[in-house]
């Protein structure tokens, strides 16, 4: 191990944080800090937010009897301070590596996750539900949940906010407000969090020192509290309104400040609390205060000079040529648009809002609303593209059939990370939209191939303005190929040929054609014609390449990087409606399993998910009865 | 003509409001009153709502430049007068019915209807998309969004005036506050809704009457936002904390002072501005004023006395017998416990409630959080059914899969309005959680076949206490079955033969099996012996029945309520993996048409969609080349 860290090396679970005085809990926080930063520096991953909340963690294990008390990280991306707390610091190098720990917080894991997370803003209605399930089971655990200033941006954190202050129960909601999600902070909500910090005296409450932290305890505020409630017809803060009793805003990094007013929250049984926590993202490693993003999430580095380890170079990712793309197009027509849903680096409407900063919109953590903003857009005749990734789309089905697919409006969905990504595991993993969206009527959906497709793709979506459409493609990068200069648009539901054959068809939609290529090389050294074929289109079908390649091959497989009920569903109900099936075809469809997939190396989730090249040639060889040489294909490539 | 409306008959359009003398809009509204009340009394339909908004829908159209201003009604079941006002009062008494004007807003209806809804809560996001289009394009129109209480007790609206607010664009929300969803309304904002109402003296601005009207206006209010904004820390409204501009309370019934406040609205162009508009809904019609839901939604009904047509009888509905089933469960086992979004009537739990209202839990309009609460009950130990009709299931489908499937978290969902729902159309219809529920890894997902298999259903999800299920149940009776008073738990994953057949297999999934036992007795006496099996399970598959079916029988049809990419395409899949279609299967799939069907009777709609008996024998004639047979067979039953 790099660092010397005396007094975590005596730490084995929360417990022997309780009776620790302040000032071992300071040099406690210290070691933590320093342990963060050496794990995170062999293994890449989150930094800045885990480096943010190291006091607030010590002080919430020294204060509450954890697990017995149900602490809730939303996100749980800053929770790496967390699992070193709690009995996980001998594995916390294998963050985000194959077999190892989760980059979030997750139930299977460890007794102190009640409540696992990756997407934003649900911990309040996670707490909510341990809270009103321990009073009707008359228990008397804490139920504390801490929440970004960032997921406070969701309309689902609201959502709980409203039902929790109505019920009136005891819980504790721990605002933990770093003044930046993973960009900074959009909505009006921010410019309120920074007005309470900037008024409520929070700097001279600093300036003032340790003398102060009683006084800022939760009697005076009670008593504030209470005056709004019977005596004003409006005031108090926000949280007030919405039946919360509120207390800060407090020096996140004060941990006299943090274990005091934890203490007396703990003790206040009148109702919910929201204890406002004032933090710097990234804080205590200099290079990341000094960062942009304050390190939010990072690959390996040195840790003495803060250098991220470079990317290999090689193509640009798949996120980088669609806003390039999309960039492009935007000069030649300037109806079109670009929503966001806080993700601006990551979808690369970063780039696309240097470019259009006046057509370029981040809407905050609220895909409901992204989708439904873009939805007006449309009906207001610009062409707006929503860029989410598929995983997070989810929070917008509604949104997207309701507003979106029933009016027929032409909102351009860019749905990005669509399949296996890794590192973030199963919570990331964009496995359903080809079926949620594909079974929208009228929806045109398109997957990516490689990234001259991606492109094409994009312009195809500019010209559809008459209907929905969307186009899926994968995390990482594309395999190298050239971008003209001006992208043709697609014959709306018409596939490709890539490869003749005679004997077997490969049908791929999206990102695993190269492997159905790789494939296809492979069954012809056994003597065995392919065809190869890229859908492109999810729907509608190409029901004349379809139906061709049935007649002219004994074996179709489609693949898809998604789960069951996609495209290879849609291609057997088209089958199965034209009576393709009914003197045999050997069919397969190749999709992600039934199972959600943990982390590991995107090859790897590729191999367990059946979908390279090995497992593509062993489905046709099963298909054609060789099952001995199947197996020997898999056998070999393991 | 049952009602004389001497102004009303003056009006063709909007146009004709615009110079019309407050005595004489007084009058118009009280017309427009009479007409609705009437026109409702021959449909059924939503009407308390619509008569809380008369005078407002009067004053909006007298004071805005519809349609070029843009006016977007929040779930639209409350624009009966708009349409009225808006050229379709010729087709007004065709409400709902098939053929006839929507029930709610519609974009394909008129050029007034600028932003369809029917599920609650879009308006903002709607509008905000609108109000961005005009500043890109430089032109001025208003944008207006009437939304209410109930409404904003949404995550999408908070997202929505997150991002409204901190864009300081002019538009206008108009906050109709009637104290009502459908339900009383629940969450702290409705207290503090009534807190502003009771305190910022509306009532004595009503005793005080006209002369209050201008005072009240806009020019007060901005100064007072100002000092807000710019001296006090905390303070104002919570609306003003979010960016907007405060009116209100403003009586909703008082035209002179409505249009006051909306013509000094309209020139306002600082920012968006929210006028709090308090209106009682089901106003100056007495029966409804009178009823406990304000008649919401109603049958036909007898203007002079308020009675409403009682249904014909018949058996219990799919709902009751859920809320019946569920309530006998709850009485032998304490943790179960019952999660509605503001729905407690058309669930049923208002029945549950009533035995257990300790353990039941409305939420308000708040998909999203009902189901991660739901996720904290469970993993806390509790067993929750969160009881949510399939279309607005649509709104929390992130939640399912990201805190309650891969946590594998035992949350029961009870999905009431499977299928299709008749006068409620497309944006209720309960088309897609076959597929988006099917394809998630663990999930148990039922289909009740009958009211008996229902109360089944529910025992199993009980049981079901390692994983998530779901059981799916159509709008409406069931067929007279009893109901035991203690059903038995189904094996999970095990169909059940219904009748035995040797040449033509169907299986249904769901309330489609007594059609397909009809079309059974009908190709029985075509010669055609027909097994018919329920599958009950969408996952997992009977995987020996389905096997046996394929093997057994010629042809093998599935039925089922849900769009493509559920049932059908999972049995499909997996005759694909096993190698049964690759001698041969006559395969066919029966799922809900690839279009979005509008409103008209079940009967119909179900005719529509190919899913009744006729359409099922057609089906397998087809399948057997007995072409013109089908046909004929289809053109007898029309």
């Amino acid at each position: 191990m790099a660092v010397e860290t005396p007094i975590l090396d005596g730490v084995n679970t929360p417990d022997d944080l309780k009776g620790m005085p302040l000032e071992r809990l300071r040099l406690l926080a210290d070691d933590v800090r320093a342990e963060t930063i050496d794990a995170v520096s062999t293994t890449g991953g989150h930094l800045g937010a885990g480096l943010g909340v190291v006091e607030l963690t010590v002080a919430l294990h020294h204060v509450f009897d954890t697990p017995k008390d149900v602490l809730i990280w939303d996100v749980g991306h800053q929770c790496y301070p967390h699992k070193i707390l709690t009995g996980r610091r001998d594995r916390i190098r294998t963050l985000r590596q194959g077999g190892g720990l989760s980059g979030f917080t997750k139930r299977s894991e460890s007794e102190y996750d009640p409540f696992g997370a990756a997407h934003a803003s649900t911990s309040i209605s996670a707490a909510l539900g341990f809270t009103v399930a321990r009073d009707l089971k008359s228990e008397d655990q804490n139920v504390i949940a801490v929440i970004g200033d960032g997921s406070m941006s969701a309309g689902m954190a609201y959502e709980a906010m409203n039902n929790a202050g109505a019920m009136a129960k005891k819980m504790v909601v721990i605002l933990n407000d770093n003044d930046m999600s993973i960009a900074p902070p959009v909505g009006a909500m921010s410019h309120y969090f920074a007005k309470l910090v900037s008024s409520r005296g929070y700097r001279s409450f600093r300036k003032m020192g340790k003398a102060v932290a009683k006084a800022v305890g939760l009697e005076k505020t009670i008593r504030k509290a209470e005056e709004y409630a019977h005596g004003m017809a409006v005031g108090g803060t926000l949280f007030e309104e919405m039946g919360f009793y509120y207390v800060g805003p407090i020096d996140g990094h004060d941990l006299e400040a943090l274990t005091q007013v934890l203490k007396n929250v703990k003790e206040f049984d009148r109702g919910p609390v929201l204890v406002h926590v004032v933090t710097q993202k990234g804080k205590g490693y200099a290079p990341a205060e000094a960062s942009d993003d304050k390190y939010h999430g990072v690959s390996k580095f040195n840790v003495i000079t803060g250098e991220q380890k470079k990317s290999a170079g090689g193509p640009p990712s798949y996120t980088k040529v669609f806003a390039q793309s999309l960039i492009k197009e935007a000069r030649r027509d300037e109806r079109i648009c670009a929503v966001t849903a806080a993700m601006p680096g990551g979808t690369g409407l970063d780039l696309f809002g240097e470019a259009f900063p006046e057509r370029t919109f981040d809407v905050g953590i609220a895909e409901q609303h992204a989708v439904t903003f873009a939805g007006g857009l449309a009906a207001a005749g610009m062409k707006p593209f929503a860029a989410i990734y598929s995983t997070f789309l989810q929070r917008g089905y509604d949104q997207v059939v309701h507003d979106v697919a029933i009016q027929k409006l032409p909102v351009r969905f860019a749905i990005d990370r669509a399949g296996l990504v890794g590192a973030d595991g199963a919570t990331h993993a964009g496995s359903f939209d080809i079926g949620y969206l594909g079974a929208l009527p009228g929806f045109v959906l398109m997957a990516a191939a490689d990234e001259a497709e991606l492109a094409r793709m994009v312009a195809t979506s500019v010209e559809i303005d008459d209907r929905p459409s969307g186009f899926r493609y994968p995390r990482g990068s594309g395999i190298g190929l050239d971008i003209p200069e001006i992208a043709a648009p697609l014959e709306i539901g018409k596939g490709r040929i890539v490869r003749e054959g005679t004997q077997i068809a490969l049908v791929s939609l999206g990102g695993r054609l190269q492997e159905a290529l790789k494939a296809a090389d492979e069954l012809a050294a056994r003597g065995l014609s392919t065809t190869v074929a890229d859908a492109r289109f999810a729907k509608p079908l190409d029901e004349d390449l379809l139906t061709r390649l049935a007649r002219e091959h004994e074996v179709v497989i489609t693949i898809e990087e998604g789960a069951r009920g996609g495209f290879g569903a849609f291609v057997l109900h088209f089958y199965a409606e034209r009576g393709a099936l009914d003197q045999g075809l050997k069919i397969r469809t190749m999709t992600l399993p039934d199972v959600f997939q943990d982390q590991d190396t995107p090859e790897r989730m590729y191999d367990e998910a059946g979908l390279n090249a090995p497992h593509i040639v062993a489905c046709a060889l099963d298909a054609l009865g060789r099952n001995e040489e199947a197996a020997a294909v898999i056998g070999a490539a393991q």
